[in-house]
């Protein structure tokens, strides 16, 4: 699990592509154009996509397409749910055990 | 969702804490004695993790616990998968478009 992932998500911008991604690949001009921001901009956050493994960009005759790169996603979904489940497995004994102290005291 | 959730997953130091924690609530000192990092260091990570309300202090009688938040987990891991399964969907389709593609050139 690289730092980088989460510091890719960690950002409106940047998940505003990938959401647009997720409809499928397309240009960089097609997910960036109406962002309202400068193209240095776009291509540091794309940058930091692809560094982190989230974007790739997929060569298709003279076009460069971006595309998600899912087992990324899904490492990192992975992740989080794994903490989330072990907690929730014991959530309700740590419940009863609160309750039950603050009857002691 | 907040920037702050994945940016408080970016960093090893919190991840660590996290898996700790996802064993059940514990005390600053039993989730953060053997890190090998300064006090101070663990304050501010901890605060980033309280911040972004991955988790939180659990005050039973005199002793703070510190405890997961698993609805901020569960947000999190819901965007990232609901991006990635948008994606995976399309996956064949594309799969066979870059194909055709291929094959016409």
């Amino acid at each position: 699990m690289a730092n980088d992932t989460f510091r890719a998500l960690a950002h409106p911008l940047r998940r505003e592509i990938v959401e647009r991604l997720s409809g499928g690949p397309a240009t960089v001009r097609e997910v960036t154009s109406d962002l309202g921001v400068s193209k240095p901009t776009i291509s540091r956050h794309l940058r930091m996509l692809e560094e982190a493994g989230v974007v790739s960009r997929v060569i298709v005759g003279r076009h460069h397409r971006l595309a998600l790169r899912s087992e990324t996603l899904a490492d990192a979904a992975g992740w989080i749910d794994n903490q989330r489940i072990r907690w929730e497995r014991l959530f309700d004994v740590v419940d009863d055990y609160l309750e039950e102290r603050k009857e002691q005291q």
